[in-house]
């Protein structure tokens, strides 16, 4: 059983703050959970329904070190971020920060994606066309938000998301090609599929910044046929990585 | 003042039953608000905080014979099916349904798409790229959902979404080339690009049932270069059009 401690501790997590102070994240949902439980390095607890336990005791069990607890619905959902809490849910380490490596790498850079759903979708994205690593600006949603763990679908742990000032990166590494992602830019059908740049990606209404936009080597756009104001911010990045990496 | 029986009558089509029987849904957020205020045609009615209605109410004045309501926040909430309500919501008329027109388009065809936010986004990139229709399985969530429509950004009423059998649908439509979207087909950077034609997406974990992929032309796939189970369905969807129609 959760003490009250515990209760608070981990209810304390879903707040930028104390992940930040901790070292640690809240992975919600069964399928993240069984994704965690398979690579196991970084989780120190679960926390699930006596049903959910009953279907992967198995893995479960197999884990060694890993705290498991059984826990009442009522708890759980008191636990949760969400408004529609899941069966199971992780208490993960957050991985040691480390340095982009950007020479001979494709990298996304992301200034100021508001919405976790976008962060997490964009990770998914980079973890299927295989990109090492995502760099996002000090303002960006946090990539250890409830929200953006689920929307990765169990690539959380497998990108690196490291906070970085873009125009001080952008600046130190300019030998590296940077492609912003823009309205006006160049057709990206006529851009060649690269091995090594930057792809930046900016806010969902206000796309990149005019201080960014002007340290890019190359603008790039995403022809519109139709009537549609914009794109989503993950959907662009989608699309742009399908033309420029395959 | 909205009466109670009002109340009632917008909370009702929260539910896509009623929404069936009264033909009107129901549009939440600023922006949505006011590009079908722009647009105009469909819009009944304007639920708006007094704050909205003094930043737009040249818009909402323009806006002959459309019922413009100042209500309390603490009523907002009561009508919104949203966690954090928006400043206005727009009562609006259900377009009449129409036939599909196959021959010399491109059209997307889901098949049991049941998020919400996933269908809204799909519709934005259908209006993104021109594309004049999307047709829905009987099983896939409503389009005329407040989060469907949230999703849209605006694009909702641009792209008339049909529901219909998709197994009669491709029988009675041989003739027009069929692209089934999966996970092991031909790599779409092999797929020529194309000007008519069936785009078919699938269920956000089971992708497209057996009966449907057997009755397409062509089975496609975005090559994996990482390690991702999967890509989100409308992510998906963008890279196909991206591919297929640039």
């Amino acid at each position: 059983m959760l003490s009250k401690a515990q209760i608070k501790y981990i209810q304390s997590l879903q707040h930028k703050k104390y992940r930040q102070k901790f070292g640690q994240f809240i992975a919600e949902g069964d399928k993240i959970v069984q994704e965690l439980l398979a690579d196991r390095r970084s989780v120190q607890a679960v926390y699930a329904t006596r049903e959910w336990l009953l279907d992967h005791r198995a893995l479960a069990e197999s884990a060694a070190g890993i705290d498991i607890q059984e826990i009442a619905p009522p708890v759980l959902k008191q636990l949760s971020s969400l408004s529609t809490p899941h069966q199971a849910l992780a208490l993960v380490n957050i991985p040691p920060p480390s340095e982009p490596v950007l020479q001979g790498h494709v990298t996304l850079v992301l200034e100021t994606i508001q919405d976790p759903g976008n962060l997490g979708t964009i990770i998914r994205i980079a973890d299927w066309f295989g990109i090492r690593q995502i760099i996002c600006s000090p303002d960006c949603v946090d990539a250890w938000n409830a929200k953006t763990i689920q929307s990765t679908m169990g690539s959380a742990m497998r990108v690196p998301v490291i906070v970085k000032d873009i125009p001080g990166l952008l600046t130190a590494n300019e030998h590296i090609p940077a492609y912003a992602a823009t309205l006006h830019g160049e057709n990206i059908v006529q851009t060649p599929k690269i091995t090594e740049g930057l792809i930046l990606i900016g806010n969902e209404s206000r796309g990149l910044s005019e201080a960014v936009l002007k340290l890019c080597h190359h603008h790039i756009t995403i022809p519109r046929i139709g009537q549609a104001e914009s794109l989503n911010a993950a959907v662009a990045t989608g699309i742009i990585c399908g033309r420029l990496l395959l």
